[in-house]
């Protein structure tokens, strides 16, 4: 099992929040999406998986739930 | 066609405008349910319907969705 920690701006609710759990959990071997999150701040997502993410297919799921990633 | 006026509490993104339209979408002879968001604040949503409609029934649809309606 390997851990992954996001950075992530936008998110503002719980349903931000499931999108992005959405995406990123149809990212093959991801087996779980934790989300603290910081309203309207950089909230942060851990990211557990199988086995090591690449880190542009993470990025562009958080895109394609409508939010960012940013440096740590 | 009748339009109601609503202000909703605790909306802050385009998902809470989604569920909430969704909701109130869902009572009988709603035709359109328009929103202008005020994110953390107090939102208007402007329901148009072929008939007038049941306050009770339209603050019911507002809390399903996982908000309130306020005064004013």
């Amino acid at each position: 099992m390997t851990t992954t920690t996001l950075k992530i701006d936008g998110m503002t609710c719980g349903h931000c929040v499931s999108s992005v759990q959405e995406e990123i959990g149809e990212l093959e071997g991801v087996t779980a999406v934790d989300v603290d999150l910081t309203a309207g701040g950089v909230s942060t997502a851990t990211v557990t998986s199988e086995a090591e993410l690449d880190p542009a297919q993470l990025r562009a799921a958080v895109e394609e739930a409508g939010y960012r990633t940013v440096e740590g």
